[in-house]
C-alpha cells in the first residue's frame, strides 16, 4: 500500500471538516426554529402579552448558552458515570475540535427550553422565566441527554433508542410544560369559558412553517455526521420521515378535525397536529420507511388530541398546547420506534421486540419521572417563593405594559398621521392641523384617481 | 498506479455524501420558500381570508408529499418511456441512495403547487384546493419533469434545455393558475372596480425576501451535485444569475413603474417585477453572464407587465398575479436561454441557434398545451361538480370564518384588556372593572413619566 | 510517493468544491439577514412609513449587486495598489472560479448598505436612498475592504486584524448612519419630546431573531473556507463567539436595562444590546474563548448604550439606533481583539500588544475618517441639491402614501366584510347589505356555539 500517512491524514481531516460543516449549517438552520417559536407563540397570545413572549424568545438562545456552557454540556457530554458527566465544567479541558458538536447540541438544548415558554404564556413572571430556562437547559435536559446519548449513559447502554429526542427533548419538555402550567394555574377567564384566541393566525402560520423547515435540520442533523459510508442516506431518510410524519398527521387533522370543531377545516388544530406528527417521528426518523413515518405521525396526532382533551378537561391551561403536543407525541415517538422501525415489530421481528420496547418504555418512564420530579421542585419552589406568577393586576393590564413598558402595537404608531408631532415645538400651533387635513385630502383624491385606472 | 480499490471507493463515497449534503441543505432552504409564499400571499389578501391562505400554505408540503410519493416521483423519475416513468410507484423498488435527490425534487414539486394558491385566493373551495394541489404536484408537473429532465424524456432527448424550471415549473404553474382563475371567476367587486388591496405590505415584503433567499437555493441546487470538476462554479453562477435577474427587473420597475401607477415608486409592482426577473433566469442561470442575466430579468419583468395588463383587460382575477408572473416570465425564460446563454445567439453562435430555439419553443408549446388541457379538465370538472368556488354568502363573510372558524385577527385578542375574564367566575362582580380602570390609569401615568426621560 | 498527479488534482478539486459550497450556503443564510433587517426596521417605524422601509429592504440586494459588480468588487478585490483595486471592472477578466467568493462578499456588502436604512427611516427621499445605497456598497465600503482584507491593502499589511468586519462593516456603516441622520435632521416631533414608538414589537423581535441566525453565517463564513486543517474549528469558534457575544450583552441588558427605563425589563433596549454584543465580537470571533466573547459583548452593549445616550443628547434622530449600535459596538470590536484574543493582552502577551492595538486603532481611525469624509460629501451633496429629505407635507402624510401609493395596512382590506363589492355591478342593490347582515349574524351564532364546547 503506497498511500503515505500524510495523505490519509488529509483525507481524515477533510471528512472532519465536512462533518463539522454539516453540524454547523444544520445548527444554524435549527436556530431559525427560535424565530419559528417566536412567531408561533406571539400569534397564539393576546396583544397585551405579545412583547413579553417575543422578549422570552429573543433571550432563549442567550440564557441557554450560559447555562449550557457552565454546567449543561458538562453534565451531558462530560465523562463521569452512567448518570451524569463531570468534566468540561465551564469549558475546562474541552477540545476545540468538538466545538461544532457543542454548537449543535447547544441549539438542541435551547429548543427544549423554548418549548416551555408556550405553556406558561401570558401569566408567568419574568424572573421565573429566566430561572426555569436556565435550569431546564442547564440541568434537567442535559442529565437526560447524558443518560440517552452519551456512551456512558445507562439508558444508552441498556438499549434505549431515540434518534432525535422524541423522549429526551419532547416528552421531557412536555412534562415540564405540564407541571409549569399546572403550578401557574389558568389565565383569568379561561375556565369556565371559551378558549382564549391568539391575536394573529398569520404569525401562527409563519411560525409553524419556520418550525417545519427547521425540523428538517433538527432531525436530519441528529446523526451528527455525514461523511461515513451510508451516512447521507440516513440523513436524507430522517428528513423525509419528518415530512411524512407531518403528512400522516395532516391527513388525520383534515379528516377528523371537523369533529372537534364546528368549523369544517380548523386551522390551529391542523397546525398543531402537523407539529405533533413531526415530533412523533423524532424517535426513529432514520429507520422508518415512508409509510411507517406517516402512520407514526398520524397516530401521534391522535394521541396529541387525546392529551389535549384531557388537559382541557382537568382545567390545566396551556396556551400553546405545549404539554399535550410535546409530551403526547414525544412519548408516543419513543414507543413507536420499536414497532415501526425497519427492523421492528411490523416487519415481523418479534424476537427482539419485547426487549426493545421495554428498553424504550423504561427509558421513557425514567424521563417522565426525572422531568416531573425536577419540574415539581423547580416550579413548586418558584410558586412558594412567590416568583412564579404575576399579580392579578399585571395580568389584567398585560405583561407588555407592566413588565416591559412596550405595547406590541402602540396606538401612536398606528394613527394615520401621528399626533406626536403636534406636541413638538416646531408644529405647535393649530394651523398645522389644517395643513395636514388639506394635504391628506389632496392625497386621498390622488389615490382615488389612481384606483380608477 | 498504487491506489488501492478501497481508497477509491472511499473517495467516491465521500463525493456522494457531499452531493447529498448539497441537495439536502439546499432542499431545506427551498422549503423556506413555503414560508415566503405564505407571507406573500397572506399579505396580498384581505383579513377575512388570511387564515385560509395560511392553512393552504401550511398544508402544501404535506399534500404534495403524499401525491408525489405515490405517483408523482414515479411518473417523473421512474423508468418507462419518453412520456412517463413507470417504476417506483409508492416507493416500490426505490433505492435509498437516491433519497436526497427525491427530497430535493419533492420540495421543487411542492413549489409548483404552491404557486397556484395565489391565483385562486379568496374564493376557492377548500376541497378543490386539496384536489388540485394533489393533481398538480402528483401528475401534471411530474409528467413534464419526466419529459424535460429524465434521461428518457422526449424533450430532453430533443434538446430542450431548462436548468431550473423556467418552463417546467413556472410556465406550467402559470398556465394552471390562469385556467384556475378563469374558471373560478373574479372575486366579488373586482370588475368593474379598483384592484382589491391586500391587508399587509410588511407581510408581502417579508414574503418576497424569504422567496429571494430561497430562490438562490432553488436555482443553485438545480445542478443536483457539487462534487464534480467545475460544479461549484456552475452553482455559484446560478446563484449570481438569480440575483442579477432580479436586479435587471428592479431597474425596469424603478424606471417604468411610475407610468403604470400614480405613485412615484410603486411597491407591489416592484416586488412582482423582481420576482419575475428571478423566474426569467431559471431557464439558464448557469450559462448567463452577469449582463445577460440582467437583460433576461429586465425583459422578463416587461413581459410580466404586459401579461398583467392583458389578464386584467380580459377580466381574469388573479389576486397574486401568479399567472402573468410565472407564465410570462417563465415562458420568456425558456426562449431567452438560446439567445443569451454563453454559447447563444448574442455571442454570435448563429449556426446552432435555430435548432436550439426551436427545441425550446417546441418544448414550451408542449408544456403550455399539457398544462392547459389538464388544467381545463381538472378545474372544469371541479366547476361542473360544484366543488370549485365557495358560495356568495361565504365569500362575503370570508373564508376564515366560514371554512375555518378562526378570524386572522380576533378582536377579543386585540382589546387592551380582554373582556373575556369578565365572564369568568373569579371576577364576576362589577367592582373588578373599577380595579382594572384604576390600575390601568396608574400604569398609563407611569408610562407617561417614562416617556419624559 | 505513488500518488498520481491526477489523484491529487481530484482531491484539490474536491476541497475547492467544498469551500465553494461553504461560501455559497453561508452566503444564502447571510441573505436571510435582509429579511431580518426588513422586519426589524418595519417594526421600528410607524405604519405610515412601513411600505417605504419594506421597499428599501426589498431593493437592497439588487441595488448593491449592480454597484458592487461594476465598481465595488473591483475596488475591493481587484489588483491595484495598497489603496484600491483596479481590475475586474464590470467583471472584466474575472475568473469564474472565484464566483463563490464574489457571492459571499456581495451579500456582505449588501449588509453594510442595509444598516443605513434604519438611520434614515421615515424621512429620507427615495432617490437619495438609491444614490447612497449604491455609493456605500459600490465605493465607500469596498475601498475599506481593500485596505483591510486584500493582500495588497495597507491596513492588512500593517497588521490590522478584523475577522468579520467589526470595523470594516459595522464602524463604517455606523459612521455613515450618523452622518446621514445628522444631515437629515430629526423626524417631526422627535425633539423635544418622547421617543417615537415603532408600530410592531413582533416584527422587531422576528427581525432580531432572523438577524441572530444570519449573524452565525456572517461571522462563521468570514473565514472563506473550511477544507484546510483546523478550518472547521475556527468556523465553529466564530459561530459560538457570536452567540456568546450576544449572551454577555443580554446579561448587561437584563441587569442594567431597568435603570435606563421605568419598565423592569425593557424589550427594545435588550434587543439592541444583544445585536450590539454580536457586532462587538465581529473583530475576532475566531480567537475569543467563550468568556472573552461574553466580556467583549457585554462591554460592547455598554458602549452602545453610551453612544445611544450621546446621540440622543445631541439630538441626532436615528430611529433604529443604527449609528450608536453599529459604530459603538463595531469600533469597540476592533479595539477588543488585541485585548481579548487568545494571544492577546489578557493572556499576558504584553510584548506584541502595543503594536497590535495601535495597528487596529490606526485602522479604525482611518475607517472613521474615510467613512466620515465620504459620507459628509455624499449626504452633504444630497442635502444641498435638495434630494435628501422629503417635504414636511410628505412626512406628515407618510412615505407610504406620498411615495408609494400603498398603505401598509389598507383599511379596505381590514373591514370584516369589504365594502368594495358594494360598488361592484353584481351586488349594487341595497338588499345585499341585508343579506350580508343576516348571514353574518348566522355565522356569529354558530361561532358562539362553537366557543361553548
Amino acid at each position: 500500500m503506497a498511500t503515505s500517512y500524510n495523505e490519509t491524514t488529509e483525507f481524515i481531516d477533510l471528512k472532519k471538516d465536512i462533518d463539522d460543516m454539516f453540524l454547523l449549517i444544520n445548527g444554524i438552520i435549527v436556530s431559525f426554529m427560535q424565530a419559528g417559536f417566536a412567531c408561533l407563540e406571539s400569534g397564539a397570545v393576546r396583544t397585551k402579552n405579545t412583547t413579553n413572549i417575543m422578549m422570552k424568545n429573543l433571550l432563549d438562545l442567550f440564557i441557554c448558552s450560559i447555562f449550557y456552557y457552565l454546567i449543561g454540556f458538562p453534565l451531558a457530554y462530560g465523562n463521569g458515570n452512567s448518570f451524569i458527566g463531570m468534566t468540561y465544567w465551564a469549558g475546562t479541558g474541552f477540545q476545540e475540535s468538538s466545538l461544532a458538536f457543542w454548537f449543535f447540541q447547544f441549539v438542541f438544548a435551547a429548543t427544549a427550553a423554548t418549548i416551555l415558554s408556550g405553556a406558561v404564556a401570558e401569566r408567568c413572571n419574568f424572573v421565573a422565566y429566566i430561572v426555569y430556562s436556565g435550569i431546564i437547559s442547564g440541568f434537567v435536559y442535559p442529565v437526560v441527554s447524558h443518560w440517552a446519548w452519551h456512551e456512558e449513559g445507562w439508558m444508552k447502554n441498556m438499549g434505549y433508542k431515540d434518534f432525535a429526542g422524541s423522549g429526551v427533548v419532547h416528552a421531557l419538555a412536555g412534562i415540564a410544560s405540564f407541571v409549569a402550567a399546572a403550578f401557574l394555574g389558568p389565565r383569568k377567564g379561561r375556565f369556565p369559558g371559551q378558549p382564549i384566541s391568539g391575536h394573529s393566525t398569520p404569525m401562527l402560520g409563519l411560525g409553524a412553517l419556520l418550525l417545519i423547515s427547521g425540523f428538517l435540520a433538527f432531525n436530519g442533523g441528529s446523526l451528527g455526521q455525514i461523511s461515513g459510508p451510508g451516512d447521507s442516506e440516513l440523513v436524507a431518510r430522517s428528513m423525509v420521515s419528518t415530512i411524512f410524519g407531518g403528512t400522516g398527521a395532516a391527513i388525520i387533522a383534515l379528516v377528523f378535525g371537523r369533529y372537534l370543531s364546528d368549523a369544517p377545516w380548523p386551522f390551529s388544530f391542523t397546525l398543531n397536529c402537523t407539529l405533533a406528527g413531526m415530533v412523533s417521528v423524532c424517535g426513529g426518523p432514520e429507520v422508518y420507511n415512508s409509510w411507517s413515518a406517516m402512520l407514526v405521525g398520524a397516530i401521534g396526532s391522535v394521541i396529541y388530541t387525546g392529551f389535549h382533551l384531557l388537559v382541557t378537561y382537568i382545567k390545566v391551561d396551556d396556551p400553546l398546547d405545549a404539554s399535550p403536543l410535546h409530551f403526547g407525541a414525544g412519548a408516543w415517538g419513543v414507543i413507536a420506534r420499536p414497532i415501526f422501525a425497519n427492523d421492528g415489530l411490523i416487519y415481523g421481528n418479534i424476537d427482539n421486540f419485547p426487549t426493545k420496547i421495554s428498553n424504550n418504555i423504561i427509558g421513557l418512564l425514567a424521563i417522565i419521572a426525572w422531568s416531573a420530579i425536577t419540574s415539581i421542585i423547580l416550579f413548586g419552589a418558584l410558586k412558594v417563593t412567590g416568583f412564579l406568577r404575576i399579580s392579578e393586576e399585571e395580568e389584567i393590564i398585560g405583561l407588555d405594559l407592566s413588565k416591559h413598558g412596550e405595547n406590541a402595537y402602540p396606538s401612536s404608531a398606528w394613527e394615520r398621521t401621528s399626533s406626536s408631532w403636534v406636541e413638538g415645538d416646531i408644529l405647535a400651533n393649530s394651523s398645522d392641523c389644517k395643513l395636514e387635513k388639506i394635504n391628506y385630502d389632496n392625497y386621498a383624491f390622488q389615490m382615488e384617481k389612481r384606483h380608477e385606472r
